[in-house]
């Protein structure tokens, strides 16, 4: 931290020129020794995928610190886990459940006329499924769910690392930090998003976003704990004087996480909004312009392993697949295999780096909730009639477009005041985006009527025709999958989320109690730029709002007869 | 088989008088000898739990051969299962997905006010899970799913212990009764039924239940196969001139698997039509006059162990939870919930079995696929409205009686002409049935003018209120969870359902192809009675046959636009 000299801050953070085309120029800089013929050899990659990640991600935010830093001894804890240095890269798959799986394996199977026993990488590492319930609700929110892996601890849906009582909870990536640890985060939607912000921030709402953006570069009790963030959101890093800012207030992240914390802050697409640019499905249909998780994931631990080279400790890296659960609360099904395919690369990629690593480390991956109630079999016709044993995989093979894509073009042709909105509609939307031959009028109509419900009425369309079923745009209860790699024994079986936040600290054999304790301690006076101390962490939510976070708008308990003609 | 002298039999052949209030007279025919006072102490518990088990099974076969029968010598195939006598039991949870572990064990801790982590005893003894698609679907049926465990092979939906070239594959269980062992099946449904059918029968179809029922007692290529049925389903047993019989001929399978097979067949209870007991909800209420699924395991168990105390080889008994399929099928989460809980404490049973067995033996329990997408959570009001993060245990502990029997009594009163319909719909079952309070008017009205569709009806108004969602009345592709105790660590992590199928031979080191091999030799000239060589399994199905087992009456592809406002 402040007592060590950035490496890597130093090579860019004069430089105003941050031209994408001028990577190269960058490699000048280098010297001649071996280590630094890698570090030459680790820029050149870095900065192109840095260049690719711009394209996903709306703020690139990233530090690697020295190597050389101070190294702190700690014992081996006696349960098994490795002596020494060690690696732990921790995977979500935001949204994930179990029906994703059979989902995306058939669809693969069917897409690649693959024989019926070519599985997903993941399958091959199944190990366990973990309990997702919230400690204020049977179905828990992202939020929730990331401070049961970070903190180890239940807490209410909203909580970012915060206790049911209101009290910061320490979190692995924190532990970690100070242990000697280098950390990560590897997101593909906002990097103050719920999952990325329990690993290194502490809000008593989910919603305190301009605030988890200040802690996450090191306005934070405890300093700055974090080196390395890919991923997207920089409209709560932005002044609110400034185009593309979504903060209440005029402070500029960006300025405070470069001057005072010491990040090289990376952002070279100015006007390029991170909630447009779709998903796996759209990005795989743009040229290979846009990068994948898996880049990302390359990038990262490029990154993390050069910097700890020399060190006596690893790294800690969280990547979360984040977007397979917006396929799901979109109930887009050719959405989500596709984001799944890209995790489990992105799992596949993270397996080799472990098998060519000198250095001891393992894998674990599992969902924080399942989302959408995704169902790999529909009956489309109401009882009396009986049920169809089928599902249609080329329905989602013919799909370019996501659900959520097609409405943002659908949006941009109403503003735009299209007088042949209809065809534009039937042929570029409906044709051609979702591979959709046989629309019905009703359904063209419906899209005209009500194109604000463009989005669920795109994947209505899929879902039916391929026969897929969801029962919710939000969270369920099932249980979600454990996967992982070599000496993950302990996850095996049936457990519930706060032990694989215990698997994480024990593996790490770092001290996360020290932190709350610490936390507790400092969080009294600490007084974060421009926040006083009673709102670092945000405002106490009332009960109106803790209830708000797991009932929407009112119980509707009417029957619905269409359902049962 | 014939060459032994049925040992059980002798007991009650003679005896036409199968009043149960007389099943203490027959322990007056025990002798005095230890072996003999074992006997008299089985004879009294199993008298006793096949008088209970009649309330629920419409047909109790029974017959449990000598344990004096030849002894064949096996030698141990190296796969690490334990040497000399053993046991297996593997438990079918019919239908059952991931997403009941996390609804049952929500409900559990909710109604008996246990902490979050009291879970199930499945939950403790999780290992892995089990890709379930057919040979010629995505979406397998019972059929097809049972005869990846029973022969180890996918085939299609519909076959009974058949190939996909529609000859017959030699099951495990008929492999484990040539090598020696005592063979036993319980289930809560008909005992023709495809589970069940697919351990002791071939059939090109699943619904040649008449020719299935033939088999099992006996009238089999390799002849009688089982020693021990519990189970339901006796109509396919009685010849057709009979009442209660569902029967195409008047052939009396009860007379022939007495007369030729040496069967002790045991029903008392005339005109109990076993699909009309209900389930474990329904049950749960009639004062504990019906058997749980808990006692008739109980029963087999200790029929099965007596019979094999003496013998070198031990027993194969399958068990099936049927009921929790019909749940699904019905789509009603509170009878869900109740047949699981029994499934789990049949489960603990026999791991106190096998505790305290002095054979080896092992458990492995697994399900051949899911019922009803069943999602444990579910959005009330379609976009744009905001979905909830909750679902509601309360309502599944009001209701008193499932949606099938409410349904069922429904239609008595509305045959019955009952003049008062509406109060005793709202008041007997809905407010006390179904424990719903806040039933509307148009829910009501629904069911007096939709009696027919009463059973989707009401199981929609309580998953509604318990916001509990399906996508279905029938099957999804969903892997399923494996479970098993000690012993069974070659089934951890994720399978193709045919290696679970894998894993029981092995287990029990018997070779399944030798009975392939003799079922092609022998099926051709074999002559069930009354039934040619070229029908003893039936007829081939048509493509048309084929495919009606997937599709049912038609793809509807239009938009239900109530579902979007």
């Amino acid at each position: 931290m402040p007592s060590t000299r950035p490496l890597f801050v130093n090579e860019r953070q004069d430089s105003e020129d941050r031209d994408v085309d001028e990577d190269t120029a960058l490699l000048g800089k280098q010297g001649s020794t071996p280590a630094q013929k890698n570090w030459a050899k680790f820029w050149r990659e870095f900065a192109l995928f840095t260049w690719a990640s711009l394209a996903t991600a709306a703020v690139i935010v990233l530090a690697v610190y020295s190597q050389h830093q101070q190294q702190r001894t700690h014992p081996n804890n006696g349960k098994g886990v490795p002596k020494g240095k060690r690696n732990l890269i921790f995977m979500v798959s935001d949204g994930m459940g179990p029906a994703s799986l059979s989902l995306t394996r058939s669809f693969r199977q069917f897409q690649d006329d693959l024989p019926i026993d070519d599985i997903l990488v993941l399958d091959q590492h199944f190990i366990g499924s973990s309990r997702t319930r919230s400690s204020n609700s049977l179905v828990t929110d992202s939020a929730a769910g990331a401070t049961a892996f970070s903190c180890g601890s239940k807490s209410y849906n909203g909580a970012i690392s915060m206790l049911p009582d209101h009290s910061p909870c320490g979190t692995v990536l924190e532990a970690a930090q100070r242990a000697g640890y280098k950390t990560g985060l590897v997101v593909t939607t906002s990097v103050t998003d719920a999952t990325p912000a329990c690993f290194a921030a502490h809000a008593h709402m989910r919603s305190e976003e301009d605030l988890i953006a200040r802690q996450e570069v090191g306005d934070h009790p405890l300093g700055r704990v974090v080196d390395l963030i890919l991923g997207g959101g920089r409209c709560h890093f932005l002044p609110n004087s400034t185009s593309g800012s979504c903060r209440g207030d005029d402070d500029d992240i960006t300025k405070l996480a470069q001057e005072k914390y010491g990040w090289n802050y990376i952002d070279d697409r100015e006007g390029f909004d991170g909630l447009e640019l779709g998903n796996e499905l759209d990005r795989r249909n743009l040229g290979h312009i846009y990068p994948t998780l898996e880049e990302m994931t390359q990038t990262a631990l490029t990154a993390l392993e050069e910097a700890t080279r020399d060190s006596e400790q690893g790294f800690f890296l969280m990547i979360e697949g984040s977007r397979i659960d917006h396929a799901g609360h979109a109930n887009d099904p050719a959405a989500q295999v596709h984001e799944v395919m890209e995790y489990d690369r992105a799992f596949e990629h993270v397996l080799g780096f472990l098998d060519k690593s000198s250095t001891n480390g393992i894998l674990i991956a599992t969902s924080d909730h399942e989302t959408g109630g995704l169902a790999v079999a529909r009956q489309l016709k109401p009882p009396p009639s009986y049920p169809q044993y089928v599902w249609l995989p080329e329905v989602l093979g013919n799909a370019s477009s996501s659900a959520e894509n097609s409405y943002r073009r659908l949006l941009r042709h109403v503003s735009a005041g299209d007088d042949n909105l209809e065809n534009f509609i039937r042929e570029e939307l409906v044709r051609k985006g979702l591979g959709i031959t046989d629309a019905t009028d009703v359904e063209i109509q419906s899209l005209i009527d009500n194109p604000e419900l463009g989005s669920p009425i795109f994947a209505d369309m899929i879902s039916r025709r391929a026969q897929i079923g969801w029962s919710t745009h939000g969270h369920t209860a099932v249980d979600v999958n454990i996967y992982g790699s070599r000496g993950s024994h302990a996850l095996r079986g049936n457990h519930e989320n706060i032990e694989v936040g215990k698997f994480l600290r024990d593996y790490l054999n770092v001290d996360v109690q020290a932190i709350t304790d610490e936390l507790a301690d400092k969080s009294k006076s600490f007084v974060a730029s421009g926040v006083n101390s009673e709102t670092w962490a945000g405002k106490l939510p009332s009960e109106e709002s803790l209830e708000s976070m797991k009932y929407g708008d009112g119980v509707s308990q009417s029957l619905d007869l269409d359902m049962l003609q």
